[in-house]
This record gives C-alpha cells, structure tokens and sequence, in this order.
C-alpha cells in the first residue's frame, strides 16, 4: 500500500518530456515505471553500483520496448550523481537495501546514501517530488533509516513538504517510506 | 499533502452507486467530496452533533447542486452510526477534533471517536477504506490522538491494512492522518 501510494505521489506530476532518477536501479522495477511516466520525450538516470542490476534492468525495459533513448543507466554510486546531471530534476526515487534476489552483502551504505539523497534533493525542481523507501529489516538498515529519516525531518519547512508513511500494525522491520515536496517558490 | 493524499486514497476505489460515511461532517468539505465520489447513484450518510454543521454542510452542497437524494445529513454522534446504517459501506472518513469557525469547546471526545471507528470498521466492505485525521493541538488532542494511533496499531494485519502519515518537519501539533484498507477476503 506504502509503496503504490508513493508511485502515485510520482505519477501524479510526471508529464512527458520531464527529467526523473532512479537512485537504485535495483532490478529496474522503479526505473521502467519512471520510464513508462516521463514518455518518449522524457529522461530517466538510473543508478546501480551491481552489473547484475543493470543487467536486470535492461531486459526488462528491453521487454517492455522502453530501452531506448529516454533512458540512461549508470553504472556508478547514486552518490556522484551531480557528475551526470546538471539539469533540474522532476522527480526522483530511493529505494534503498540490498538487491532483492542479488548478494544480500552488498548494501547502500548511510554515508554515500545521504549524500546522494542531499544532492538529489539540491536538483528537484520548483515542485519536484522524491520518495525514499528504507528497509530497517537487515544488517545495519535501521541505522540507514534513523539517518535518513534524522536528516529529512531537519529539512527546512518553507522548502520542503515531508511526509512519513509508517505501516503501523506490522512489525518493525516493515520498510519507511518518505515523500517529499520541494515547496514552488 | 497529507489530507490529498487522504482523498486520493478514497477516490481511487469509490465508484457511482457506492455508501460512504462522513463521520465529522464539519463544514461539509468530505461529504461534499463523498457526495461527488459516491454519484447520483450513490449515499452519503454524514454526522455531527451541531446544528451550525448541518446547516454549513447543506449549504455548501446546495451551491454545488449536490443536496439530493444522495445525501443523508444526519443530526447525531458518530458513535451512532449502527442506528442509521447496516449494509456494508465502500469508504468512511473521520476528520476529528473541533469545528473550524465554530465553538472550539465543543470536540470529538475519546471514548465516543473510538466506538465510532470500530462500528465503521466493521461496516466497511472487504476492500473498502478509511481515513482519519486526527489534531494533536487542542485540550484533548494529543490524547485522542496517541488513543487512536494504538486502537489502529492493534488492528489484525491478516484483515486490515494500516498506515500512518506524519508531517516530519512539522512541529508535533500537526495533524496525523491514517489510512485504512480491508483487506479482501
């Protein structure tokens, strides 16, 4: 439910031609969805340090006839995201963790999470939304959700609407979601 | 945000023909928006105890040429709501404390919003939804609030999901909505 409602959140302000990031490609499922809301006119940066997530995403953007030229993968920390776009961005998804299906070992780590995340939110447009998705459930991400969630709750109020979902009658491994709106000015 | 994304919830499942309840009438806002959702062939039963309610509630459907036979404005507590209804309704919004532009002595008290929200649970329809909304900052808020925050907490997860939004960079008197779903059986 949490994470429809943050689908929506995006879908609600992506129009053709817009320019989205995927901060973790993962196995692309977040990155297609962009893909399928920004049109053929549109942009979607996905990010991925695994060659299995790149992998992964591009078959199935490939098997949903959307790899083409709207979509740019890359294959580097969502951290240095600054090093691939200069433009304002629309919109912008985390979903942050392990590769579901990949090696549980390899995780986003807080430090590099939230330079990224601060980075993201210094390219959202006048409007533009995010929406981050943490999971307190394995090692080491409860301490990324507190940090993360420590660091958005300290966002200035006159710039950004934010808002936390909380899954309430699960257990507290349950994954946190986000939203956030910078302010128009 | 919250309080659109509250509607938007409602709006997705609602369809023409649909019963809906407005269990804080208020100054009419949900039930003019139920009574749109719910369609000329649809219901809305909405309640409050005060007269100034009713009489905001009516006028403000009159002037959307919504007061028909679709609406039932009821002069009563919620807590009532077993006397007026017994089939299964589609959605259910609570938007509690006092009323805007009215007697601020006069609030949803504990004891009657948690019989209240138990009897609407148990009308709502398998994959139906409710929302409530819940204000900390007057006498009695926190109170009622933290009450239905672990009411809803306790609900079974096998037969309903439950959501809670926060304003994080808000100072703690903000209101705090929870989203509801049935689960379909």
């Amino acid at each position: 439910m949490a994470a429809k409602l943050g689908h929506d959140f995006l879908a609600e302000i992506l129009r053709n031609g817009d320019l989205a990031v995927d901060g973790t490609m993962g196995n692309g499922h977040d990155t297609l969805l962009l893909a399928q809301l920004v049109g053929s006119q549109g942009k979607v940066y996905a990010f991925d340090i695994q060659e299995q997530a790149i992998d992964n995403t591009r078959q199935r953007l490939v098997s949903q006839n959307l790899f083409d030229q709207r979509v740019k993968l890359i294959h580097d920390g969502h951290q240095n995201i600054k090093h691939y776009i200069e433009h304002p961005i629309r919109a912008a998804i985390y979903n942050l963790g392990y590769l579901p299906g990949g090696d549980h070992g390899v995780i986003t780590k807080t430090e590099t999470t939230l330079i990224a995340l601060e980075h993201t939110l210094n390219l959202l447009s006048s409007g533009g939304r995010m929406v981050i998705v943490v999971y307190p459930g394995h090692p080491g991400g409860q301490q990324e959700k507190e940090a993360v969630e420590q660091m958005v709750s300290q966002l200035d109020s006159l710039h950004y609407k934010v808002l936390k979902m909380t899954l309430v009658n699960r257990p507290p491994s349950a994954p946190g979601v986000v939203l956030i709106e910078k302010v128009r000015e």
